[in-house]
């Protein structure tokens, strides 16, 4: 399967999470051995009154469950926008192998942005990042998604 | 109260933790409006099965379940050892007013040290941090765990 195929899965939870009223972001875990989706997961921190409810830590933490273990080595994740500082760390705890990232976030991303976490000498473990999947799709996603919530108000 | 009050309720988390051969970490949720104490947790990444079970994020889920918010205005945490890059991002997430930790760390913080994720302009809420509260005891009952391990091994 390609990259392309595991960030359409994360993008279809996207979707999920825009149907709901969420910040439209979705993520997939996979598992590099076999390529079969371990979780899936999309945003839920404004309704689940969790603010650090985010697709990626859903997902991750679903995998933990699923799996029985709080170390994802072998595994890799697929999110729809780059992840914010609290997930780029959360994925290095877990020792996610490789991230995939659609769309970049300028303004709150902590991967290729701001605080670049996995640079950082205070990060133990680094996964391999692929950018740039899908980025169109995705952040054209969020962006009518806040166009809407715009109009709405 | 004094932050020492609040402090030694973290550190009794702290010992919690350390007797259930956990990393001796305790955190405490406070409503500043009128001292109670809404959460307090220990970490748990160990045995929970999953590695972002920090004490940070432990109580601060627990205050936004006992609040029915996603977001802790006006609330202060108390954290034995400085949160790293995860739960500091979480802790600006949650809109916590004030911050008071223990013990410095050095190799994986995120406030004092590391990527120092309230000074970066991807951070949009920033909470007053005040150190050193209680900073040897915290740091002593680290260091204590951590001998015992390599006792053992």
């Amino acid at each position: 399967m390609t990259p392309e195929f595991y960030m359409q899965l994360a993008y279809d939870e996207a979707k999920k999470a825009a149907a709901a009223d969420e910040v439209p972001i979705g993520a997939v875990v996979v598992d590099m051995k076999d390529g079969k989706v371990v979780s899936a997961a999309h945003n839920l921190s404004e309704h689940s009154g969790n603010a650090s409810d985010h697709a990626e830590m859903l997902a991750l933490r679903q995998a933990c469950e699923k799996l029985g273990t709080n170390r994802l080595r072998g595994m890799e994740l697929y999110v729809t926008l780059e992840p914010c500082t609290m997930c780029a760390a959360a994925i290095s705890f877990m020792r996610i192998e490789k991230l995939y990232i659609g769309a970049e976030d300028k303004k709150g991303g902590g991967v290729l942005n701001g605080v670049k976490f996995y640079d950082a000498p205070t990060c133990h473990h680094r996964p391999q990042v692929i950018s740039g999947i899908m980025s169109e799709e995705c952040s054209q996603l969020l962006k009518d998604f806040f166009a809407k919530k715009r109009k709405k108000a």
